[in-house]
């Protein structure tokens, strides 16, 4: 089964003197999910930039913040595929404590080439691996 | 006269395996330019903490990436004041390397209490700092 | 029984465009796993600073850089107790990737008054935890 | 005349719950300043990884925490070249906030290969710049 939801816990390094997490930090977590949930599905970023010179870049993000988190929560993080274009993927995310909702993420993917940042059709056998 | 554009060097804390600007790292130099944008304002945020329990939380982030940056670029990052409301501002931000465009925000703060972070209106003699 | 070693994984987040980990994040890993084991010992620190007022901080750090570490890598990152001051901890710690060394850390942490940084004994019930 | 002395702000992104900087973005202010060393004698580290396949990586530090900086401070950071080896530099650096010791760090850069990590001669032409 395909798990959508991965946990992270927040320590000192994430927050700030307003005692509660630095807004930028956010989307470390968000990209942690993001990796981690493309790894379960058989894709490995760093062997795609090695092998095909592929790598995603982030082209937009919209982040909403709801409520903060502090230290020592632990940060439920969802990712959702909303939609796939030749050479991007459009993902939803949220990170939620304990049913709370923390933080909101749309963000689009673009698959570049590793060198000149210029956007590739995203190969055939990782696009099958994204329609779940 | 009021500057409203600041520079900032990127160097290797900024930089991920991608050879580029690490993407949650845009939000750190949009957010010391709007610290040194409200500082020249008078408007200086330890203080305020200090003495009113005011705080400004980010609401919302709507980031646009158009162009990566690298080690050693020297960014311009452009802050404007589109709208004030009783207790949030509404600003647009731009990242320029000698007048490309790297990186794009609109973002929302809010005014909270530092304890409850609850909403609370910006007070008068803040305000009409921020009339520019 | 009481665990001395934590898994933390590699992301974009900690690495630099030498496509390894940049040097200052270690220290965040190591203090993941200090936080973690302390947490282990019954020592909570966010309720320490709420209820008695201490925080530890970093007095020393002395550490040595063997191998790098690279994205995806799970870390292992250990903590051992060296000695312990009316007022402060010495301890070892190590980052490894399956028996390989990376990283060696010996770090000195004060027990100080959260406001007035000065520094404290460490009260008696947190010390009899640290007797391990 | 060579500048030993580089000025930094603190801003919100530096800082962690306890008020102060986190321990271990000191070493990012102390790397910032030998980037600026290095790029005033004239040696740039990204041209020298694109031309010579040359980088200088961090092979220990020992860093000691004198009194914390806090939002909005400017640092003082400054380097100073102790020694010289083949393949290896040793500087001395401090941060300081008028006059007042915060951190100091001795750190040992080692010249190195940028795709196999090993160690290799610094090159005479910026050796003879390194003499200062």
């Amino acid at each position: 089964m395909i798990q959508s939801q991965f946990l992270y816990r927040v320590y000192y390094e994430d927050t700030d003197l307003g005692g509660v997490v630095y807004y930028a930090n956010y989307l470390k977590f968000f990209e942690r999910a993001r990796t981690d949930y493309l790894r379960q599905l058989g894709i490995n970023q760093s062997q795609l930039a090695k092998d095909e010179n592929l790598i995603f870049v982030v082209r937009s993000c919209l982040i909403n913040y709801y409520s903060p988190a502090r230290l020592d929560d632990i940060l439920e993080v969802k990712v959702e595929i909303k939609a796939l274009n030749p050479a991007s993927i459009f993902l939803n995310q949220k990170i939620e404590i304990q049913q709370k909702l923390i933080t909101s993420l749309e963000v689009e993917l673009v698959c570049v080439d590793s060198v000149s940042f210029r956007p590739k059709k995203i190969p055939n056998n990782l696009k099958n691996r994204l329609h779940v």
